[in-house]
């Protein structure tokens, strides 16, 4: 078996350990940045009520154009600029295919989402990083000198990053676009929280892609759906490495009815959560032993005076899931958690008061 | 514009064509071989009482284990040798992913299913092909031959043959097993009306893979479920090319129900569709001009005395839909058409009649 492994599969995949997470199952579920407040009724009920006589045993849209229509609307990009996708992760590794091959550099910060290295080295293309800052922000001017001299294919921001929160500001990106000879991809899944966004800059920066996803603000995670924008002309290249009917029929739809319900019944759900993330962050802060770093999306690293694998640990007891995070590059000392709703942020807050005290 | 996309665009996947099905809607639908009966309503209320108080908003299964649990008592293989997938074409993506790079080859007959030749070539191998026999059968002395020599890094089988409905005998495919240096793949999309399958020589070959899919038989192609069977080794590294949560929760739990329910409500209906493929044979067979080729699908490629376009048209007036398949090799003059119900197989042989009268 291992002689037949060592043959037919290539040798950079045969050393990749696999990106994999342990599922727990907790009271408090503060791990994955999911939207604590659960998709809304309205919302379900008429994705069911448009699913009820949909048939089930015939192919989805090839491409889901009615979907791509309702984002560019929500969006405010073109219709002809837009993938859809079974979660940004599938339209991250269609961009990655067609861009990377042995011999391409990926360019990504680091501490940020692990998935951008995995698929690159997959791929058998090179990953060069700048860390970031001690205070954990982007390091625009590491970055703008590395794009100068090492001109990478493709350079990925993620902004808020996850798992830190910070933010690129328009004017670092758009110079970061410029230095670019090569694509610079920002994963915006985190954007909602952080009432920002580069799909502004799209129209005046051709390398520029945008990447979203509806796991988040969207409150869709179990139902797989993220889109990219870009230009028409680079959305037809990368769309030859989407695989046809890539979206099931029943997410489309749930898609769908989420953009039309948007303003009624999701925007104040994120509005409750961007205040108590503020609230939470506060709290925090007056932890002895935390140190909260301000954070742009739902979710905050907290640097903690005791071991965070302590911390996680006592949280489990407790019945409340985090992530740890002290295997990421310069997070050892840090844990991250998403922002609950108030009863769950209430009782986080709580037991990490008691877990710091009793250390 | 263009010289940004052939500096960041692989050159490869600059010089493909996009592969596509233009969409079109019409009262008989026999283009895309889906299940003609439609989803049994039973697993249709199954499923949507199970998702009922599905938090939507969750993160589904990392990977599905209790999805690969009810395959593996489904299929007779282990849990440990299963990926479900988004469709077994994220499935061969992920298999093809781990295992070509530039300079690998990968060996397929033709025709064939467009995909494997399209996510080959983005990928940078080298597809070599074999062509079927004139009388549309798979050439196994020829395959034999070409693996011995050249020692693919990949054969892919698609048995029953999509579009031509022939199948591999098991004696055939054990022989290239054993040729076979590299894995072998049967994509088994159609094994239920040919009623046999690879998964028994499973055990004792390590350099098999099967794939299989719920958009047939199992009459869901609008939610995109495959899944792949291996060895449990060979499972781990494709696995590392397969994004996680890539199935949704809802696909998940519909597969779930219809393993559950498909000796009650699907086997019925395969059983339906093959008698049907019978007598649909049978009685194309007696109109001049056209001559049937045996098929182990729920389809069938049909010769033709006038242009297969002409037969297209003539039936889209009628406001019937087949496959225009004669741009495949070796297909010039053949249509294909998917086994519909009783009342649209008399709807077909009438047009066909009349269409065939009339040139």
């Amino acid at each position: 078996m291992l002689s037949l492994l060592d043959t037919v599969v290539n040798q950079r995949v045969r050393e990749l350990r696999r990106y994999s997470l342990k599922a727990a199952r907790t009271g408090v579920k503060l791990n994955q940045n999911e939207n604590p407040w659960g998709t809304p009724l309205e919302i379900k009920q008429e994705t069911f009520r448009r699913l009820g006589h949909h048939a089930w045993s015939r192919y989805p849209d090839f491409s889901p154009q009615r979907l791509h229509k309702r984002l560019a609307e929500f969006s405010g990009w073109q219709p002809g600029g837009i993938i859809a996708g079974n979660g940004s992760n599938e339209l991250i590794q269609a961009l990655l295919m067609v861009t990377v091959r042995e011999g391409k550099r990926v360019l990504i910060t680091e501490p940020t989402f692990a998935l951008y290295r995995q698929i690159t080295t997959v791929l058998g293309g090179e990953v060069a990083s700048v860390p970031l800052k001690s205070d954990l922000q982007f390091d625009v001017s590491a970055l703008l000198e590395e794009i100068e001299e090492k001109q990478p294919d493709v350079t990925i921001i993620c902004s808020p990053n996850n798992p830190t929160g910070c933010v690129i500001s328009d004017e670092d990106l758009a110079a970061l676009l410029k230095a670019s000879q090569g694509l610079v991809v920002v994963d915006e899944a985190y954007h909602e929280f952080a009432d920002r966004s580069a799909v502004p800059l799209l129209s005046e920066h051709e390398n520029l892609v945008v990447l979203r996803t509806f796991s988040k603000a969207m409150a869709m995670a179990a139902l797989r759906v993220g889109y990219l924008l870009a230009s028409p002309e680079l959305v037809v290249e990368i769309t030859k490495a989407v695989l046809p009917y890539n979206l099931n029929a029943f997410s489309q739809t749930a898609a769908e009815v989420a953009i039309e319900m948007f303003e009624a019944t999701l925007r104040p759900l994120v509005n409750a959560i961007c205040g108590e993330r503020d609230r939470l962050y506060a709290a925090l802060a007056t932890i002895p032993g935390l140190v909260p770093i301000e954070s742009y999306a739902n979710f905050m690293v907290v640097r903690s005076a005791i071991g965070p694998k302590r911390v996680f640990d006592g949280l489990l007891e407790r019945d409340i899931l985090i992530r740890d995070v002290s295997d990421y590059p310069m997070l050892s000392d840090y844990f991250r958690v998403s922002v609950g709703t108030p009863q769950e942020n209430d009782l986080l807050i709580e037991a990490l008061r008691e877990i710091l005290k009793s250390a």
